[in-house]
């Protein structure tokens, strides 16, 4: 990790100098040792070019033992939630990668920007508009990265319908439509509890949505509309179950999209244009992903791995101290709709965002 | 007509009478001869079983003269709107399907009713509840069967959806999306003149979408909010351009929906259950319609001509002395619930149905 160090130490220095420097890989710590991180982030993390898994958070010692043996992670390297900000005496660790529930990002997050660390951080950013913004000026005073795993950003077809998009390749937006719906299962899963994960299906799934309408127009909702529904009032307790919402942008589009904890696999969206269509569909998996275009036209590309690739184009932004395209400020924004479309769903009303 | 006149003179006589008397075809007097009764209903009525073509009710006398030619109508089938009641010495004619525009729903309607014709009415009905109420008397009061040219209700792929539903043959229904957009051409068409349309996209395409959540779910909505957006504000100065909308159903069913006047077609809805997903794209165009379950089974039928079979369908139920499943009432619950959606969208507060 000797020169990923260096890069470290000069992360903002600009391309110049680092087009000197042989590009070496950023050592990532992965905070928080759950199902994302065990099934996606760390196979992921095995096929990244510029960063890899150097180092893990967890307060289960045992859990982090088995992570060291697999991944071959040193003693020095292991960390729990409160020994974070002691990353700053360890040079292996460039970027902490947070993936605890969304209520504890904003802790690990801090802890992380302390030590000197970039942040990575998983989607949604954290609970409040308010927390965003700690997270933020923590990493602005720390003068480290601060991004949001937003997968699809660096998804190629999801790409390409920004593309399409903004060539106006299929004509003017008119209406976008999409939905993801999962069926969660152990009703014990913090995902279910509202002081761990700040809501249901609309803050874990229904954000996906909210990203494609933003970046499909390449415009901010300027108002909302919601509605919510329960059909298992008791694994559901806390959280939304089901919440459907429409939005419009200041161009005239508008966007109707539905999200769910209570579903059969559901994950797509659909652009409509005054000449046309497109969309994509399945659109939000991990892998599988097809695109759909009116024309007929292919909109097909090799499956990437979402997690590498994400996490490559964020290590890359530190290597040629580049902005990220999924910052603090895009992830905040998200959080401010998401609370909007809540606050329609309780009080009844429209929502000007 | 000599049969259909006795058929007609009876027509609540009850199936025993009927079945003893030749099955001949109900006269059907078209009342507005514009697109959709030139381009479609015409040439529905020739392939008709039950019912025939025979009159013809138009303002315009040189239209009138060019459909005697072609349809081989009599001079003394031929009315203008204000003859309507007239009819009342014909007995070739047994219903009369009223095509104006839908503010003249309801005097096209009453004055058929008053000449003892059965009444067949395009969608939507009228432009008020109350307008649709005073429909339903005045055929009740004059005991002639009234129905609403809802052709998806006898269309095959959406009674197998139906059929779907009800069995949950995929499950429990969770959410439905679907959307509904079109380019309407003509600038100058009642469809953009409030007097005349009551409403734009909404009334017009939208209407299918509230149906389609209707009878598959087989529920009514308790709430609805919904958002309206225009981009082309002279095109579209007295109705709604686009309209999106989201409500809720006692079984805690979902739907999310969006119609438009300024779009390329787009003509779908989506059924998401616990299991599984089905639907129909495009669901409601005249024809080339397609089917699609999550399971890979076919939902792929015959396509017919849906003006013929609605037709028929009605005229069966006069026939046979049968309600029709798109009665007045049934046109009426959209009716209200496109009131309310309006309401919704310029208030800005969801609203209770």
């Amino acid at each position: 990790m000797q020169t990923a160090m260096i890069a470290a130490a000069a992360p903002l220095a600009g391309a110049g100098a680092l087009a000197q420097t042989p590009k070496k890989k950023l050592g990532v710590a992965l905070c928080g040792l759950g199902g994302l991180s065990t099934n996606q982030i760390a196979p992921a993390l095995q096929k990244t070019r510029h960063c890899e898994l150097v180092g893990v958070v967890s307060s289960d010692r045992q859990k982090s033992k088995q992570w060291q043996t697999k991944y071959n992670i040193p003693d020095r390297n292991v960390y729990t939630y409160d020994t974070i900000e002691k990353m700053i005496d360890n040079p292996d660790i460039d970027i902490v990668y947070v993936v605890t529930p969304n209520a504890l990002h904003l802790d690990h997050s801090v802890a992380a920007a302390k030590a000197g660390k970039h942040v990575f951080c998983e989607k949604p950013m954290e609970i409040t508009v308010e927390r965003c913004q700690k997270m933020i000026d923590a990493c602005k005073k720390a003068d480290r990265l601060l991004g949001v795993a937003y997968r699809c950003q660096t998804e190629p077809h999801h790409l390409e319908c920004i593309r399409i998009a903004r060539e106006k390749e299929l004509g003017n937006i008119k209406m976008i439509e999409g939905g993801f719906g999962i069926s969660v299962g152990d009703p014990n899963q913090w995902r279910l509890k509202h002081s761990l994960s700040g809501g249901g299906a609309l803050m874990d799934v229904g954000i996906y949505l909210l990203q494609a309408t933003r970046y499909i127009t390449g415009e901010e909702p300027v108002m909302v509309t919601a509605l919510e529904s329960k059909t298992d009032a008791k694994k559901f307790a806390e959280v939304d179950e089901t919440m459907t919402w429409t939005s419009t942008f200041p161009s005239g589009v508008v966007a109707y999209c539905g999200a769910s904890f209570n579903t059969a696999l559901m994950s797509r969206f659909n652009v409509q244009t005054d000449r046309g269509s497109f969309g994509m569909e399945p659109a939000f998996n991990y892998g599988g992903l097809k695109g759909h275009r009116s024309d007929g036209k292919p909109l097909d590309f090799p499956q990437v791995d979402q997690f590498a690739t994400e996490l490559d184009d964020f290590a890359r932004c530190i290597l040629e101290n580049k902005p990220t395209r999924v910052s603090g400020e895009e992830g905040m924004q998200d959080v401010k709709i998401l609370t909007a479309i809540y606050e329609s769903a309780r009080t009844g009303k429209a929502v000007k965002i």
